[in-house]
């Protein structure tokens, strides 16, 4: 039997026009479609030719083990499938990539990787902003909040760095979080939050670290979230649409009425 | 006259089909495109409608001075034209986006941003690896080298973070970048470059922090390239056609021959 292949593909953060050119030629031919619940579903009506397995687990909630999931594409590539592995976001970035790359390897599974718009890109085209604008910083970093041994990254060194924030799965435990990095950051840094980056019910929030958590609370922000705490935030424009949406606790450390009256006249991130 | 827009639009790192399904539509709407020398220049084949200003500046030698872009852009829309801004990588990582935003916010011109897929993702799925490996790091920082006012980051705060360091322009100084590093990390930690990073050209090299910079000037690694540093690093995969390409230097501190010997067999990224 002729050996079939895997492909991870990255989704995106969402909408679907979000996804490469590659990517969805690459759906458009899979045999086998494993979607997790961070894509978009709607992702499914680009692989016409797939059987669609939903495999996702979101955060503590593991309907699906890994090595389950890791033994279903072996299997399924052995028997001649094309695998399409669909992962939210950038498939490199946080999500088990590595491991499955590691699986396939093992048993011999020829696979590809397609690259992606990771969330926090997204949320920052939501916020209008630069992650890495050269005022204010030299670079930006992607970290998770929420670690597999239950540790913590170092908040300390990230502070340090002075590169913006871009923070994962940081919401559920958000007070715990900012009350760390105050330890070694101003409560007046500017800090955003957005929810379902890059999709259209995406969600923005502008603010500064020490107001994050009580207006991520009051907004009712929830997972997926991704929080962005620096300096190159403070070029983030937030419009009356955001602050409604939002809800009524949104603040800025700084007027952005000038900026406000002018994206309210122009700035439309491309839905 | 009607008031025209202009589009950020990520060019991603090169492969035309590593563009967003948006992004290409947008291409394809343009009255005028102004390309980064970064980016791809078969992208104008997307935007047949478009007449095609390049406005590059490649490290150093500044051919188009900032100032002059924003004013071509903001006059250009103002007259009614849809402007496509096309970045290399994606627009809001690195390369003056947030001026752009603000000039063209000050101008009173509607802008929209589109993302896209930065040349560190394309690195890492050529090197056939997760940026952010569980087992390894809680994620990734993107950051800069060569910094405008000639300041270096804070490396030791950055080797501190544990997270698989991510860096742009670092190839033209990287004896003193490689240097500074091992004040910090040790000389064993993993080590990557790639060059060309997400298109045809691409060349990849795995090694050690303490053999990068010979084995980046031994194989003639040159701009544009991304070196990447940290645990992660050591799932990196080598094929024997890496080696090939990167020239004879390429070293690996593990023993990857049982992974080569899997991927030889099977490990195609997509191209």
């Amino acid at each position: 039997m002729k050996l079939g292949k895997v492909t991870l593909v990255s989704a995106g953060p969402g909408a679907l026009d979000l996804l490469t050119l590659r990517a969805a030629r690459v759906l458009g031919e899979a045999d086998v479609l494993l979607v997790d619940d961070l894509a978009n579903p709607e992702i499914a009506t680009l692989a016409p030719r797939a059987r669609v397995i939903a495999v996702g687990k979101r955060g503590g909630c593991r309907s699906t083990p890994q090595a389950f999931i890791e033994r279903l594409m072996c299997r399924m590539a052995r028997r001649g499938a094309h695998v399409v592995r669909v992962k939210g976001g950038d498939a490199l970035m946080f999500g088990r990539a590595g491991e499955e790359l590691a699986a396939l390897r093992h048993a011999g599974v020829p696979v590809e990787i397609v690259n992606g718009v990771s969330s926090a890109f997204a949320a920052a085209a939501g916020l209008g902003m630069s992650l890495t604008h050269r005022d204010h910083c030299a670079g930006v970093t992607f970290v998770t909040a929420h670690r597999q041994d239950g540790s913590a990254p170092n908040w300390a060194a990230l502070a340090a760095t002075g590169t913006t924030l871009a923070i994962y799965m940081g919401v559920t435990r958000i007070e715990a979080l900012t009350a760390t990095l105050m330890e070694h950051l101003a409560p007046t840094t500017p800090a955003a939050a957005v929810q379902w980056a890059g999709t259209p019910q995406e969600r923005r929030l502008v603010t500064s670290l020490g107001r994050l958590a009580a207006d991520v609370r009051a907004s009712g922000f929830a997972s997926p979230a991704i929080l962005l705490v620096g300096g190159a935030v403070s070029e983030a424009v937030v419009t009356a649409d955001d602050a409604q949406r939002a809800g009524p606790t949104v603040r800025t450390d700084r007027d952005h009425a000038a900026r406000r009256a002018a994206r309210a006249a122009d700035l439309a991130v491309a839905a």
